[in-house]
C-alpha cells in the first residue's frame, strides 16, 4: 500500500506535467502559424472573409508564458445557448456531463470528508495493531479501519442512502433539462429534414415492380397526400472507391503541375511502379492526366451500371412527408402485416448516415449481432491470449526460429536487451491503441446505419471493457479470463464479498490512475500534440492549395467512443469510493473541473462536430451512472458482510430496489423523448411553420454523398436527380 | 426407485379410474335432467326455441354403458373453422396446443424409443454391477446406464439436436398458422368495435376543464375528422355493489311471492336478523319490497353523485375513431411531449374489460408491480413457511393452548388420531386449492385492465410456481427456500450438474404424476362432478324461474390460468426426458391425445368463453416451450459433464445459442401480430367495409356494464347516454 507521501509525490509530478503541457499550449497557441490547429474556427472565418491575410510570423515574447491560463476566461464567458447554436446540442450536452459530475460530487465530497474520515480515523483497528501513529497508511482514512460489528457502519449506510438520493435527484433534474433542451432544439432549428423523413428498410422485392415503384405505391396507398416522395439508395460502395482514387490522382496532378510552374525548366517525371520506386520512368503530368481520363471513363461506366442495374438499388429508401406528424406516425407504427417487411424508423440526420451499412442485407443483421456480441465477450475476457501469443513470438528464441538471418543482429547485447525489454510491452501498447478502432469496426459490422449510433455502440463496448479490465481487473488479480473462471466457480453470494474486500485496498491505485489519465491526460488534450505535428508535417509536405490546408487542419470532434466511457469510469469510481475511501473524491473533483474548462475551450475554438444527434447519448450516461450506484451498493453490502454487520444487508437490498425503481421511472418518463417524436409536438411544429418550399429542402438531402460530390463538379445525371419521385408531379 | 412392475400397477389403477369416470359420464350425460350440465349449449338453444319442452325423466337403459366412448365421434367431426365461428379463436387456438404436442412428440417418441432405449440397455453399467438381469429397474432404460466417456453420448447429443430442430420447426409452423388465423379472424368478423377504439390512460386533469372536454379537445386537435367521440369511464365500483345487493333483494322478493302463490293460505314471514335466524319477525313480501324501494332511492342518489361529481370521472377514456387505421396509429404512437400522459393502447374487447382496475391511479401502478413481483417471489420460494406455521398451530398441543375448552373432545382417541392425521395435510390442500385464486388476486392488484391479460399474468405466475416447486422442487429435496439457499451458495457451474444428476432419477415420479394428474384428472374434467353437484343443489334449493336455471347452469370456460401452466409443464417434461428417459414419452402422448378429445368435446358442447382475445396467449405458449428446450439442453450439459463427456459442452452451448436465436427471430417475426395492428392491414379492412352505421356500433359499447344492466330495465339517465360525445353533432 502506498503511503500518503507517495501519493503526494505522485500528485506533484502529475501537476508538474499538467503545468508543462499548459505552458507549452500557452506558447504555441500564440504563434499565428499554429492558428489552424488551436483556433481552426477563427482561422476559417478569417480565411473566408479575407483570404491570405494570415501572417506567418513567430511570436517569441516571453511574457506570454505568464498568461498561460488566460484561455480559461474566454472559455467561461460563452453562454450555453450560444454553444448550442454554434457547436450543436451534442457538444452542449457533453459539457453538461462535467457540470453534472461537479453537482453530484461537490456536496458529496464535503460531507464525506467531514463525516467519514474523522469517523474512520478515530475508531482505528489498524492503529491498535501497529505501533507507529504517524498516519503513514492511507488505509487509516478508509472503512478498513473501522472495528467489525461497530455501530458506526450505520453512519456509512446512512451516507450511502444520502448520496444515492442526492445523485438520483441530480440525475433526474439533469435528464429533465437535457430532454427539454432536446425538444426545444428539434423545434427551434428551422426545418430539419430528418423530422420529415423516415428510413424504410426491407422493402420487399416484387418481380414485376422496381423498388422505387413499390415504395411509391405502398406509401401513396397508406399515407395518401401526406407522402411527398422518396430517395432511393444505391449500393455506391464500389463507386465511392473510384471517387477516392480519382481524388488522389487529381492531387498528384495538381502537385506536379505546381512543381512544373515553379520550375518550368524541368518537366516532372515518375516511375510507374509501387510508390514510384521502380518501373518505367514517364512524364508525370501526362501520366496523371491519362490515368485520370481512364478512371473517369470507368466511373461513367460504373455510374451507368449503378443506376441501371436493378440489383444495385437497395431495398432501402428515405421516404419524405409534408408533415412532421406523418413522419412521426410512420416511424412509430408497424406498416405491414409481415412485421419483418417495411421496417420504418426515424431517419438520422443526412450527415449522420453511415451509407456503407445501408447495403447490408437485412437477414444477415441478426446473425451479425450475435457474432459480434460473442466477439465482444471474447475480446473483453480473453484479450490477453493473443497478446501473450504475440509476446511469445516476439521473444528472442521465437525471432531466431522465424528469421534465422537475424541471428547476428539479435546476438548483440544492446539490441537483445532492447528487444527483451521493449517488445512485450509494445504488443500490449499497440493493442490498447488499436482497441477503440477495433470496437468501432465491430460496431460497423453490426450494421447500424448512423454514425451517432455507431459511436454510442462503440462507447458501450469500450465501457464494458474498462469495467471488466480496469475497474474489476485491478481488484481480482490475474487476467479477465481468470477472473471469469473464479467468478463462475464461486457461489454467487461470495462475489460481493470478494469485491467488497478488495475495493478499498485499491484506492491508491485509482488515485494515481486519476492523476495520470485525468489530469495529465486532459492537459495533453488541450495541447493537441498529435494534430499539431501532423498539421505541420502535412503543411510542409503536401499542402499546395488553400483547400489542402483546410483539409490538413483536421479540427477533430469530441471523441465520444473514448471520452464517454472514461468519464463514466470516473463517475463509477467516485460513487463507489464515496463512503469507503472518500480521500479519492477531491482528485475526481479536480478532474471534472479541469476537464470541463478544457473541453469548453476546445468545443468553442477547435472541434467541428461531424454530425448532430441532439444529445441522443444522454440515456446511456444516465443508465451507466445508475449502474455505478448499484455496483457501489453491492460492494458496500459485500464489505459490510465481511465486517460482520450482516444486519445491513436488507437495508442495502432495499436501497438497490429503490434505485432500480428510480431508473425504471426515469426510463419511462424521459427516454421516449430521445427515441420517438411525440405526435402532439410534431403537429404543433407543423402548425407553426406551414410547408412552404419544403420540396427544396428535401430534394437530394438524402442522396449518397458521392453523387453529391460528383454533382458539384460535373453535370448531374438526370436519372439520379429524378429519384426524388414526386407524387403529384410537383 | 420404482420398478417397471410398480409403474404397470399404477398405470392399471389410473386407467381404471379414468374408465370409471368415463362410464359415469356416459351414464349421466344421457339423463335429460343433466343436459344443462353436459350440453348447456344445446339446452340453451332448445330452451330458447321451445321453452318447457325438456322432459325431466331418467334414462336407465343399461346398454348406454356400452356406448361410453360414443361422445368422441361427434367431438371429432366438427371442423376448425366451425369451432372458430362457434366458440371463438381462443378456444380453437387452445385446441391447437394439444395438436402441437402430438405433432412434436409422436415422431420424437418413435425415434427415442427405437434408438435410445436399445442403446442404453445394451451398454449397461448398472447391469454389470447387479446380478439379476430381469430388467426390474427403470434406470436400465435411461441414460444413467451408459458408461462414462462412452462414444454413445454423441448419439444423445445428435438426438438432442434433432429433437430441438424438429420442435423448432413445429413451433415455427404453428406460430405462423396461429398468427395468420388471428389476422384473418380480426379481419373477417364484421366490424369489431375494439379495432376502432383506443383506451387512453393518464388524461391530465386541467383545473378549468372537465376530463371529457380535455379528451375532446386533444383528439380533435390531433386527429381531426378521424375522431368520432369518446366514452368516459366512471368510478362505478360503489354503484356496482348496490346493483348486486338489489339483485339479491329482487331474488328474495321473487322467492317469497312464488311461495305465497303456491300456498295462498299463509303469507311468508322472516326474521330481520342475520340469515333470518333471529330478530323481529316481519312479513317477507312487504319487507323485501320496502328494502328494495330504499335501496333504489340510494342507488338513484349514488348514480347522481357518480354522474355529477367530477372526481368520479376517471382520467381514462375509450376513444373511438371512424377508421381502424386511425385507431391503430393512435394506439402505437406517443401522443404527448410528456410520455407519462395520454398513454394510448389498443382497447380490449368490451366483454374483456376489467372495469375495477380502470379506477387505479396511474402513479401507483409501478409500485403495485414491484410489490407484487416481490410477493410472487416470496410466494414461490417461501410458501412452506406459513403452511408450516398453520400446521404447527393445528397440532394438538397448539389447539389445547388456544382453546382449552376443547380439551375433553381432543382427548378422545378417534378424534385425536383424525386431527393428527388429517389437519396438517388439510392446510396444504387448502393452500393448493386457493393458490390460483391468490395468484389471480395478485394479478388484479397489479392493475391490468383486461380479463385476458389478468388470466395470462396469472398463468405465468402459476407456471413459475410449478417450475420451481413441482419440476425443480422434486429434484432437489427440501422446500423451495432450501433449494434457493443451495443454489445461491453453489458455484454457478455446479448447478447444471446438480440438476443433471437428479433429473433422470425422478422419471418414475413424473410418470405417476402424469397418470394421476393427466389421465385421471382429464377424465374427471369431462365428468364435471363439481358443476353437476352444484347445479342439482341449486336446482333443488334456489331455482325458481327459467332465468335462475340458466344462471345455475354455469357452463364455465377453459380455465386458462390453470390449464396453460400444467400443459406447459407436460411440454417441459417431454422435452427434458426425451433423450434421457424416453420411456416417459408414451405417457405424455396418451395425455395429449386424450386431453385433446376431452377439451374438443367440452368446447363444442359445454364451455362459454367470457371474452375473446383472439389467441393473445400464443406467444406465451411459444416462449415457454422454448424455455423447456433450453432447460433440457442445460440439463443434458450437466448430466454429460458428470459422465466425463465434457467435450460435449461446446456442442450444447452452441445449440442453446441457436435455440435462443430462433426464439428471437420468431419474436421479431410473429409477436407484433399479437400486439400491434399493422397499418396496411387496418387500411385494407377499412376500404373493404366503409363506415356506414359505425356510430350505432360504437355508441355505448364501452359503457360500464352496471349502467347497461340498469338501462335494460329502467329509463336511461340522459347524462350517461350523452357521454358518447360526438364531434360534429351526428
Amino acid at each position: 500500500m502506498a503511503t500518503l507521501q507517495d501519493i503526494a509525490v505522485s500528485a506533484f509530478i502529475n501537476i508538474l506535467i499538467a503545468f508543462a503541457f499548459l505552458l507549452a499550449f500557452a506558447l504555441l497557441r500564440l504563434q499565428p502559424i499554429n492558428e489552424p490547429v488551436y483556433f481552426p474556427k477563427r482561422y476559417l472565418n478569417r480565411a473566408r472573409t479575407s483570404p491570405r491575410s494570415s501572417a506567418n510570423f513567430v511570436n517569441l515574447n516571453p511574457w506570454t508564458c505568464l498568461t498561460f491560463l488566460n484561455w480559461m476566461r474566454p472559455a467561461m464567458v460563452m453562454s450555453e445557448a450560444e454553444i448550442v447554436s454554434q457547436a450543436g446540442l451534442d457538444s452542449a450536452a457533453f459539457l453538461r456531463i462535467y457540470t453534472l459530475g461537479l453537482k453530484i460530487f461537490v456536496p458529496v465530497t464535503v460531507i464525506a470528508l467531514l463525516i467519514i474520515i474523522p469517523l474512520n480515523v478515530s475508531n482505528g483497528t489498524l492503529s491498535f495493531l501497529e505501533r507507529d501513529l504517524d498516519m503513514s497508511n492511507i488505509d487509516k482514512l478508509s472503512i478498513s479501519n473501522v472495528c467489525p460489528q461497530s455501530i458506526r457502519f450505520f453512519v456509512q449506510i446512512g451516507l450511502e442512502y444520502l448520496f444515492t438520493i442526492w445523485t438520483c435527484l441530480m440525475l433526474y433534474k439533469e435528464y429533465d433539462n437535457v430532454a427539454s433542451m432536446r425538444l426545444h432544439f428539434l423545434a427551434s432549428h428551422g426545418r430539419r429534414v430528418e423530422l420529415f423523413t423516415v428510413v424504410v428498410r426491407n422493402v420487399p422485392r416484387v418481380p414485376s415492380q422496381s423498388i422505387s415503384d413499390a415504395v411509391n405505391h405502398f406509401f401513396e396507398t397508406n399515407y395518401g397526400e401526406n407522402y411527398v416522395g422518396h430517395q432511393g439508395v444505391y449500393n455506391g460502395n464500389k463507386f465511392a472507391k473510384l471517387v477516392r482514387k480519382r481524388e488522389s490522382l487529381q492531387n498528384g496532378l495538381d502537385h506536379n503541375q505546381l512543381k512544373f510552374k515553379r520550375h518550368p525548366e524541368k518537366r516532372p517525371s515518375k516511375k510507374t511502379g509501387f510508390c514510384g520506386l521502380w518501373g518505367k520512368r514517364v512524364d508525370s503530368i501526362n501520366y496523371y492526366k491519362k490515368e485520370k481520363r481512364d478512371l473517369e471513363e470507368r466511373m461513367a461506366k460504373e455510374r451507368q451500371k449503378v443506376i441501371n442495374d436493378p440489383k444495385s438499388i437497395l431495398p432501402v429508401a428515405f421516404v419524405s412527408f409534408n408533415l412532421r406528424w406523418a413522419a412521426a406516425v410512420c416511424a412509430q407504427t408497424q406498416q405491414s402485416k409481415n412485421p419483418t417487411l417495411w421496417l420504418t424508423d426515424c431517419a438520422p440526420e443526412p450527415r449522420d448516415v453511415y451509407w456503407k451499412n445501408l447495403a447490408i442485407p437485412s437477414f444477415s443483421l441478426s446473425i451479425r449481432r450475435i457474432v459480434i456480441s460473442l466477439a465482444v465477450f471474447a475480446l473483453v475476457f480473453f484479450y490477453m491470449i493473443p497478446i501473450a501469443f504475440v509476446q511469445s513470438l516476439a521473444n528472442l528464441d521465437g525471432l531466431e526460429k522465424v528469421a534465422p538471418f537475424l541471428r547476428p543482429v539479435v546476438k548483440q547485447k544492446f539490441i537483445k536487451s532492447f528487444l527483451q525489454g521493449f517488445l512485450p510491452g509494445l504488443a500490449l501498447k499497440i493493442f490498447l491503441y488499436l482497441l477503440p478502432k477495433v470496437l468501432m469496426l465491430m460496431s460497423k459490422i453490426e450494421g447500424h446505419i448512423s454514425l451517432s449510433m455507431l459511436e454510442r455502440r462503440t462507447a458501450s463496448k469500450y465501457y464494458l471493457f474498462m469495467l471488466v479490465n480496469v475497474f474489476l481487473g485491478s481488484i481480482v488479480t490475474g487476467t479477465a479470463f481468470e477472473q471469469l473462471h473464479a467468478f463462475l466457480h464461486q457461489a454467487p453470494t461470495q462475489i460481493p464479498r470478494t469485491v467488497g474486500v478488495s475495493i478499498p485496498m485499491r484506492a491508491t491505485f485509482f488515485i494515481t490512475y486519476i492523476m495520470v489519465d485525468g489530469w495529465a491526460g486532459i492537459a495533453s488534450e488541450i495541447l493537441r500534440l498529435k494534430p499539431l505535428i501532423i498539421f505541420h508535417l502535412k503543411n510542409m509536405l503536401f499542402v499546395k492549395t488553400e483547400r489542402d490546408k483546410e483539409k490538413a487542419m483536421n479540427p477533430g470532434s469530441v471523441d465520444f467512443p473514448e471520452t464517454l466511457p472514461s468519464l463514466q469510469l470516473y463517475f463509477l469510481l467516485g460513487i463507489v469510493y464515496a463512503v469507503v475511501t472518500p480521500i479519492l473524491l477531491p482528485f475526481i473533483l479536480v478532474f471534472f473541473a479541469f476537464a470541463y474548462l478544457v473541453y469548453r475551450h476546445q468545443i468553442i475554438n477547435v472541434y467541428n462536430q461531424r454530425y448532430e444527434s441532439a444529445a441522443a447519448f444522454w440515456p446511456h450516461i444516465h443508465s451507466r451512472i445508475i449502474t455505478g450506484l448499484l455496483i457501489s451498493q453491492l460492494h458496500l453490502l459485500g464489505l459490510l458482510s465481511t465486517k460482520k454487520a450482516a444486519i445491513s444487508t436488507p437495508l442495502l437490498v432495499i436501497l438497490s430496489i429503490l434505485t432500480l425503481s428510480f431508473h425504471k421511472y426515469c426510463k419511462h418518463r424521459f427516454e421516449p423523448a430521445f427515441r420517438k417524436y411525440a405526435l402532439e409536438e410534431a403537429l404543433a411544429n407543423d402548425m407553426a411553420e406551414p410547408d412552404q418550399e419544403l420540396d427544396q429542402d428535401l430534394r437530394g438531402a438524402y442522396s449518397h454523398p458521392i453523387f453529391q460530390s460528383f454533382k458539384a463538379e460535373e453535370s448531374v445525371p438526370e436519372e439520379v436527380e429524378s429519384l426524388l419521385v414526386n407524387v403529384d408531379g410537383r
